[in-house]
C-alpha cells in the first residue's frame, strides 16, 4: 500500500527482496508510527534476527520472511556440491524456524518453498527455485488478501462508519491485510467511508499500526479508547465492524483474535451491526474441537501497567514529532499488579460473516462447506 | 480510609480542617500514585485554586472542600462589623464558587453553610456556626457513603471477584467512596474477596485511583486493561459490578457515568452477573427525561493519543520508583486525531440495582420511590 516518506508517495510492501543485493527488505515495524524505515538484511542470520527481534510480525508477513530468507540463505552458498548445499539449506531452514519456534506460518511457508527446490537438479537452477517458490508465497499472500478485500469489500456503502480493532492491516501480510482488505477495495471503487480505531490496549497496535496505515493510505479515521465503541454504537455512529483474527476453529466457528474483540461482538449484537471477521485461510484450524481449548496466553504485566509513546507534550502530540525520544511510562499505582489476557475467543452467534479469499461465509458453516475453503480433499 | 506514608499507616480524610492553622488540608491528587502528599491551603483563595486545579477532584469531595473554604474565609475576617463580614463572605463564596463554575456541589454545600451561619447575632457567632456547619458537611458526606457501604456490603460473598470502573473511591468523596464503600465495609466484616480494576482509558483513573486506594487498604486487585472485562467474564472469572455514577436520572433510573461503564453494563447481562451502581442522593437528577438529553462532554483527543506516567522502564515498573519524573508520551500516529467523549449513559435494563445511602432501590422504582430518596416531600 502506499506510503508517503520525504515528501514522495510510493507503493510499498512489508516485505519483499531485493535480487540484486540478495536481500530480504522489510518495514522495520518497531519505529512505527513514529519513524518509517525500510531495513534490508544482509544475510538469512540477519533476516533470522529480524522475525526474532518482531521487526517483522503478523502471520503472513513472518511467513514471507522465512520463505525470502530460505531463499537468500540457498541463493548464498558459494560452492557447486549438491550435498553440502543441502546440509547449508537444513542450516538455513532450523535457523528461521527457530526464530519464532510457536509460529505456524514460517514452517509452512519454507516447506513450500523446499518442495519446490526438489524439482532442481543442480545447485543453480535450486536456488533458482527456491527465489521463485518464495515469491510466489508472497504474491499468493498478496493475492489472497485482495480476495478478502473483493468479497469483503461489497459491505462498505458510501457513508458507513466501520469500527476495527487492533491491527490486522498490512503490516501484518506482504500487502493489503485482511480486516483492512475491504476498506482498501471500497477506497478504490471511490466510496467514502470513516473508521473508528479502537485503541487495542494494552499495546495500543489500533493507535499506532492500523491509523498509521489509514493515515497512509489517506483514509477519513479517529482514534477512540476502547471504551468508547458502546456509546458511538448507541448514538448510531457505528455501521459496520471488522476485525481480523489470529485463529478460527473450522468445526465451531469461533474466533480467536486480540482481546477486547469479544466486546465489540457483543455490543454490535445488541445493536443490530454487523460484525465481520477477515481471515486467510491459513488461519483456520480445522482440528480443534472448542474454543475454550485455545490455551490464552497470560503476557506481562508491564504492558498493562504503563505505555510506550514518544516523549511529547499534550499540544507538541497534535504534529509529527521533529525528532522522536520512544519511552516507557508507569501510568498505573506502582504498588499494583494487572492481569493481562492477550487474546479472546468470540462465539460464532456474534458473528454475521467471516469473510475468506474464497468468499463470505456463515461462521456455522465453515465446517460443512470445508471443500470450497480447500480442506478435506 | 488508611495511607501508608514514611512507613506509617494512619487514617486519612481526602478534605479535612485544621482549625489551629485554619487551613483546609487536601491529598494532592495531581500526584497520585506516584507521590503521596496533603496540601494545606491557607486561605480562601488558595482553596479556591486547590478546586480550580483539580488538586481535589470528585463531586463530595470538592463540595466540602468548598463548605471548609467558605469557613476558613469567614473565620480569617479579623473585625467585628456585621455588614463587612457579609459583604467578605459574599466575595468568599463567589470565588470558591468560580473555582468550577459548572459544578453543583459546591454552590449547594455553601447555602448549607450561609444558612446555618444566619442563625448567628455576631461575627464570632456567625463564624463558629460556619465551621460547624462545614464540618457537619464533610461528616454527613462521610455517613452517606458508610451507609452505602452497609447497604452494598451485603452483596459481597467470600471468594468474589468484583469488577469496578474508573474511580468513585474515597478520593471522590471526604472518605469511603461510593463503588468502593460496599468493598471497604465487606473488609471491615472480614470478607475475603478479590477486585479487577478497569484501567478506565482514557485517562486512566482506575489504573492510577482506584488501585492505589485498594492497595492503601490492603484488598487483594489487580488492574486489567479495559478490552479484558468480557474474557474475563466469559471465562466465569467475575461475580459482581460495582461502578459510580456522575449523574442518574430519578425519572428513567438511566445512569451516566465514565465511558465504558454502559460497555460493562451489556457484558454483564450477556452474562448474567448483578451490576449495581452505587451514588450519593445528590447525584440523582429528577428533572431530566431521557438520558439522551445528558450532554456528553467530548474531551480534548490528547488524552486518547497518548498518556501520562512515571518515566520509567518495564522492569522498574514493578517497583516503587525512587524519584518520579512525570511525562506524557504520545503512543498514537502523529498524523491521526481521535473521538473523546467522556461519559456514557446506561440504561436500566442493564441496572441489577442502585446502591443509595437510603438503600438499594431497582433503576426504574427510583421515580415511584422518591420520597423515600428525600424527593418531593
Amino acid at each position: 500500500m502506499n506510503v508517503t516518506f520525504r515528501g514522495r508517495t510510493q507503493p510499498c510492501r512489508t516485505v519483499a527482496f531485493d535480487r540484486a543485493r540478495n536481500a530480504v527488505r522489510l518495514v522495520e515495524q518497531r519505529l512505527l508510527p513514529h519513524e518509517f524505515k525500510i531495513v534490508a538484511t544482509k544475510n538469512f542470520r540477519e533476516t533470522a534476527a529480524a522475525i526474532r527481534d518482531m521487526t517483522v510480525r503478523g502471520a503472513g508477513a513472518i511467513g514471507a520472511t522465512a520463505a525470502y530468507g530460505l531463499a537468500q540463505g540457498a541463493l548464498a552458498f558459494p560452492a557447486r556440491s549438491l550435498p553440502g548445499f543441502r546440509r547449508h539449506v537444513a542450516t538455513v531452514y532450523q535457523t528461521l524456524k527457530a526464530a519464532r519456534p510457536t509460529a505456524v506460518d514460517p514452517v509452512n511457508a519454507m516447506n513450500d518453498v523446499r518442495a519446490a527446490m526438489r524439482a532442481g537438479k543442480t545447485v543453480a537452477e535450486q536456488q533458482l527455485l527456491a527465489l521463485a517458490a518464495a515469491e510466489e508465497f508472497a504474491n499468493e499472500d498478496v493475492r489472497h488478501c485482495e480476495d478478502i478485500g473483493r468479497h469483503g469489500g461489497k459491505l462498505i456503502r458510501n457513508g458507513m462508519n466501520i469500527l476495527t480493532h487492533c491491527n490486522a492491516g498490512w503490516l501484518a501480510f506482504v500487502d493489503v491485510g485482511s480486516a483492512t482488505a475491504p476498506m482498501y477495495a471500497a477506497q478504490v471503487q471511490g466510496k467514502k467511508f470513516h473508521v473508528f480505531c479502537d485503541e487495542t490496549r494494552p499495546r495500543s497496535q489500533g493507535a499506532t499500526l492500523t491509523a498509521w496505515e489509514l493515515a497512509q493510505q489517506k483514509i477519513s479515521h479517529q482514534i477512540i479508547a476502547d471504551n468508547a465503541a458502546g456509546h458511538l454504537m448507541q448514538r448510531g455512529e457505528i455501521d459496520l465492524v471488522i476485525v481480523g483474527s489470529d485463529r478460527t476453529l473450522g468445526r465451531t466457528g469461533e474466533v480467536a483474535n486480540k482481546i477486547g474483540t469479544y466486546t465489540k461482538a457483543v455490543l454490535a449484537k445488541r445493536h443490530g451491526i454487523p460484525f465481520y471477521v477477515a481471515i486467510p485461510l491459513s488461519t483456520i484450524d480445522w482440528n480443534l474441537k472448542s474454543g475454550f481449548d485455545i490455551p490464552i496466553e497470560e503476557r506481562h504485566e508491564s504492558e498493562v501497567l504503563g505505555a510506550w509513546g514518544a516523549i511529547s507534550t499534550p499540544r507538541s502530540a497534535l504534529r509529527a514529532p521533529q525528532s522522536v525520544r520512544r519511552a516507557y511510562v508507569r501510568v498505573a499505582n506502582p504498588t499494583s499488579g494487572a492481569r493481562n489476557p492477550g487474546f479472546d475467543v468470540t462465539p460464532p452467534d456474534l458473528i454475521t460473516g467471516i469473510i475468506t479469499p474464497a468468499g463470505i461465509f456463515k461462521p456455522q458453516d465453515l465446517w460443512k462447506r470445508r471443500r470450497e475453503l480447500g480442506f478435506g480433499g
